[in-house]
């Protein structure tokens, strides 16, 4: 099985296969009630174990989602985005959220003092998860370095597993990567200290390794702790806007974060490449390729809320009566507006930081 | 270098070449003041970086010595005895003391719990250290699973070592392996987080390994932390009373516990390996062994205080004046008076438990 490094940057594009390679399940929106804009559109493309994450839904019955904020970045990307709406997607159907920050992993892997991290979390991240739409009345925040209980699930792990059977997963294996990796187990299973229940994490697929080994730990620890097993599901990567990778640092033009100067983004998105043909008349004549283009990508994944709009800009497109410059107009004005809207939702979760549901720990 | 495997119970009989294999300093009584019985017989036999201990008493400059509980034996053991007369000299020296409980290596090599671990090391271990000598005013205790920043500083030294590192340090390298060497390194420096000061910690030869990854972790923090470099004092091992391997629980009948009930003790002790010769006509020609006699041992290691006491022992034996039967009931006399004493100073020491210096967490 091919093992992908979630510390690496690599684009993972053929996701049919890694279906099959990781043996997941394919994602359908059937399903969740009212499934969300991503999982509507295949972006969402897989998943395990949902069954028991559907049945808690239609049953009322407890479970939780929970996701991590590594508070090294200054700021977050597209792909967090979607992330966060799908938290905030199972928040809405019933899920206790639990949002860890890893500050502890930001001390060990990038030197970012704790105190730092704690900063920068209540400054920027837990307001930016805010505004992308988590209650944060609901919504349950600890810092990892706090957490005593996910320190010490991660000390017993170590012992669950061989160094073998870690590099099969992660295809590598080091001191700190084991670290990290058996201090998430931690964060996946804390919930599950007070009650067992299910729960779904939202990853990208990068992030599977992790996933697989909680599960490996959950099968190691049954007779002592028997978790239910943790469910995920897998978001496609938001593409670099030259189409060429997932949107990353590593090429800031075809990068939008999150917030953005918005002249910044509006010049990145106007460079975005798209899907039309050499010349007007082509175009006209062929019809553009949506499927080919990162504007339509980011109206698909971030910009179209409504599946009509959508599907017109996908038929217009396609017809050669809408042309890649007027396109780009109006995801101009979409991310404009989407990124004014952002920024003063995040002022204004700032405001309200103080009343979030914080873990003290003894 | 040869590297000898601390979580296994190979002998490590040949102490002159251990010195040159692993860069150690030979140890000479003449460093200290007053030196202990121990040091002063050879039982110390090597060390790293004594001058600084050995300036720091002279000059009444702070330092400190560490050991920890390992809360899963129901008893300890000789070894344990000498590491914690070693405890006692420095503390009686100036030393601030620290004790740590490895509870959560506990719970995650023998799966004992932190409640189970902690009862035993309050009923248990910490009485039965200070009946051997460590004065509970002036020492300072801690459970490793509430010490947050012992963690913290495990998590963020796991990413100061490479595998391959960490496999020429250990000769051997596994998840499990590397979480409880990365506490113990944190563990180590715990006391130099409010002030930077040497430290010694006393350890058998077996246990080098945590010292070097704890030294190699020390150069590579300089610039953030610049702890001063741990020292370590090595102990040679105590050896079976059948004289082929260091004393362990592999060989019940040649092993005697703290506590042991006084009849089993002064069995062990009547059958253990003498330097007799075959004939009591012989002994008296020849002389006795004093070098190959078990017997001998204990009283050097642990039974006879006074030197002059010893050399008598060894004299009239070697003269074959004194017989393996006589010398074998000596040997009960002090053993039946030094495990009586111990179990009262137990039983006392207990009483007081309470009255401990516990460092207690937010």
């Amino acid at each position: 099985m091919k093992s992908i490094d979630p510390w690496g940057s690599e684009l993972a594009e053929d996701y049919g296969k890694i279906v099959q390679q990781f043996g997941l399940e394919e994602f359908t929106p059937k399903l969740f009630p009212k499934p969300n804009r991503i999982m509507r559109r295949g972006v969402v493309f897989a998943g395990r174990d949902l069954k028991p994450i559907s049945n808690a839904i239609k049953n009322k019955e407890k479970f939780y989602v929970l996701t991590g904020i590594m508070p090294t970045a200054e700021r977050i990307h597209f792909g967090t985005k979607m992330v966060i709406e799908n938290v905030r997607y199972f928040q809405e159907n019933g899920a206790q959220a639990y949002v860890l920050i890893a500050d502890l992993e930001a001390m060990a892997t990038r030197g970012v003092s704790l105190e730092e991290a704690r900063k920068r979390a209540l400054d920027f991240h837990i307001p930016a998860y805010i505004a992308l739409g988590l209650d944060p009345k609901k919504t349950t925040f600890y810092f990892q370095s706090e957490n005593k209980k996910v320190m010490h699930l991660a000390f017993e792990f170590a012992k669950k597993i061989t160094l073998n059977e870690f590099k099969a997963i992660y295809g590598i294996a080091d001191p700190g990567r084991i670290m990290s990796a058996v201090l998430q187990a931690g964060d996946m299973l804390f919930p599950q200290l007070e009650q067992r229940m299910p729960g779904i994490i939202p990853v990208g697929i990068d992030q599977d390794p992790h996933i697989r080994l909680c599960r490996d730990i959950i099968a190691r620890t049954k007779s002592k702790y028997n978790f239910t097993p943790i469910s995920s599901i897998y978001l496609k990567f938001t593409p670099s806007l030259d189409g060429e990778m997932k949107m990353s640092k590593s090429k800031p033009e075809s990068m939008i974060e999150l917030p953005e100067d918005t002249k910044s983004a509006l010049r990145k998105m106007k460079n975005a490449k798209t899907g039309g043909r050499e010349s007007i008349e082509m175009q006209r004549k062929l019809g553009g390729e949506p499927e080919k283009c990162m504007v339509f990508e980011m109206f698909k994944q971030h910009l179209v809320e409504d599946d009509k709009e959508l599907d017109n800009v996908y038929k217009t497109c396609k017809a050669g009566t809408l042309l890649c410059g007027e396109d780009k107009q109006h995801a101009c004005a979409y991310m404009e507006s989407f990124m004014d809207n952002f920024i003063a939702q995040m002022e204004a979760a700032r405001k309200r930081a103080d009343r979030l549901k914080f873990i003290t720990f003894k």
